[in-house]
């Protein structure tokens, strides 16, 4: 479905108020999803938006279907060099300070920019983009219900499917055609370079005890050193922990959810490690109110995990341990607010976050939970509605 | 697997003869595929290649992984600030001309490492990190194999899935999984900017004549605006075109392939353009010679669709329409040669090409095939191993 017509005008004011903060005079918007979040499509090559007034879409294709997604001016941009002149056509005035996405702009592009710009001054404007995204609507709200739905009709097949000898990679089979029949979008986005993702992570046993180069505590073997990360032809023994790490995407929003299996009882090391995960999501939950920072809230994780004896264990090991403890999530699986030490967001009414304390054992795999969470003034309250159980098989 | 040793020197060679040329001091890789491409390894935060001598790899995260998958020098980079003084201590000279991938490279990670490497010459060195990937080797040609096996175990089976009323959606999960269940690594990788891609394209009927912002003559209606791409919920009937535009993938390696099936006979004028997509393609692999250029096989095409009257539906219609009828493949799914209208490649010996000769009928969809072709002295060579015929179910 298109995004409502109400719904876009309020994220555009919203956003139009963070740009006027950095007194800059419009953003050249050139992502998908930034532009998705702000026009309704992902048809248009940038989307311009001015500090005050209406935003234009600039196309190379395709104009047709573009207008069938979004209201806003379109305008055609037969090649890079006349998007100056397209933009002064559209009745813009000349901008002076310039906001660009330059932690996904590639540098080609902003350097073929700043000459189409002479003596324009270019900024970074990232951090509206993200910022803007944080605060999720009614409607938002929706897209994430729907998501949780489709994530949790998938875990509730996923005992029947759990037998010992049975592939890793064969469970992550069924489980995203179970996703893709519930309407999974397939694609997962992680904004950032190299942050590349296909569903997210069903591990077993050591598998979830191997890290890779990716910004998550848990990576896994993969098919190859070529796609480093997630399932593999490992088979699935009794006693060991299996994790499946998928989130539901509905409408591009995304639930981030974590559930621990295992095929009779874990190891009493591990059943305690998460015991304690389960006790470090409870306290972070009550935390989760508007004005505490992302600081705040990873430190009380480590707290308790150390207090358990299990610091070392805590969202990874070695120099593969993070030292975060969850993020926003929207139409992005790493949205803002970020909950790491040193993370200067504050959580707001109405953000939506994932927690997912996690403990990683070298060789034994990694057990913990993952939900995603609403921010309210009355604390968080539970998005995702699958049971937070081990499930014994 | 591991790429094998004397496979790795090669490729070195060949990428530090091409920056040699370009007298660069050295290139500063930081893009996954081309580390994994020179390295081994895609645990690596970035690849120093210097003009001569060894390479050097430095890591975020994770030590122990990259080390198992690649034997070059690996060197802790404990934050981005730190990069000058761990490549000196690792022995390389300071460069005073040093190529990166402006192509992907994000913009506030170049502006950062102009500022870390100050008076230091920052040249685009994205050129010969996608040429040096044209010439492929026997190695590769084995995993080319393997992924061309991968995809024709697939086709075999489709046959078998159709039937009218059914959801192209449906028909796009139960192959995911088949090809998944064969080796293929799930996610599929695009060189550049916002080029993202769930497999490929199953699209049936008027599905097949929707574009998208995608680089790639089919887009399709997808799920959503969010993912706007790709099936949807449409039931396919008789007598339309269904195309099954989904790679192999083994190790890496892509083999880019297209097949049509219909429900019963299609109308005679999408047979016909059929008909005509198979003469293209017969006529253009007769020329995939050493010393052709990409934009003398595409004006070839485009000659012969202009023939047969079908000129304005080659490769899309509209501003929708594509001025290209094939590309590389390799590690990516669109890496050079790139086969179009004024591109300056020219073929050479081992080269891998895709050839797509597709038409794209508004409110009908697309007819056409696409095979994966290695270049010899004596002509192109079908890597693709599966009929070419047009599957009447």
């Amino acid at each position: 479905m298109n995004i409502p017509k109400m719904e876009l005008e309020r994220r555009r004011e919203s956003f139009q108020h963070l740009i006027r903060e950095q007194e800059l005079d419009g953003v050249l918007l050139a992502q998908l999803t930034s532009m998705y979040y702000l026009s309704g499509t992902m048809q248009c090559q940038f989307l311009y938006v001015p500090a005050e007034g209406d935003l234009a879409g600039l196309i190379r294709k395709n104009m047709e279907r573009a207008g069938q997604e979004t209201d806003i001016a379109l305008f055609a941009l037969k090649g890079l060099g006349r998007l100056p002149g397209v933009l002064a056509e559209a009745g813009f005035a000349p901008p002076r300070r310039l906001g660009l996405e330059l932690d996904v702009l590639p540098a080609s592009l902003y350097l073929r920019l700043a000459s189409l710009f002479p003596g324009v001054e270019l900024l970074d404007a990232s951090n509206p983009v993200r910022e803007v995204r944080q605060v999720k609507s009614p409607y938002e709200l929706e897209q994430f219900a729907e998501a949780a739905r489709q994530v949790d009709a998938m875990h509730r097949l996923v005992p029947g499917l759990l037998y010992p000898g049975k592939e890793e990679l064969e469970l992550a089979v069924e489980v995203e055609a179970i996703l893709r029949r519930n309407g999974h979008q397939g694609l997962t986005r992680m904004r950032g370079f190299n942050q590349e993702m296909f569903f997210g992570h069903i591990l077993s046993g050591e598998s979830g005890g191997v890290p890779s180069f990716l910004d998550s505590p848990t990576g896994g073997f993969g098919p190859s050193p070529a796609q480093p990360q997630g399932s593999a032809r490992r088979k699935i023994a009794a006693g060991e922990p299996v994790t499946v790490d998928y989130g539901g995407i509905h409408n591009g929003y995304v639930v981030d959810q974590t559930r621990l299996y295992s095929l009779g009882p874990l190891p009493a090391g591990l059943a305690r490690a998460f015991a304690v995960a389960l006790e470090i999501q409870d306290e972070l939950t009550a935390m989760l109110l508007p004005g505490i920072s992302g600081d705040e809230i990873y430190t009380r994780a480590a707290v308790i995990a150390a207090r358990a004896g299990l610091a070392e264990y805590f969202m990874g090991y070695g120099d593969g341990q993070a030292r975060f403890v969850g993020h926003g999530v929207g139409l992005e699986f790493n949205e803002f607010p970020v909950l790491a030490k040193g993370s200067p967001h504050v959580l707001a009414k109405n953000h939506v976050v994932a927690l997912e304390p996690k403990f990683i054992f070298p060789g034994l795999g990694m057990v913990g939970l993952e939900n995603t969470w609403l921010v309210t003034d009355r604390g968080a309250e539970k998005i995702s509605i699958t049971s937070d159980d081990h499930v014994i098989v």
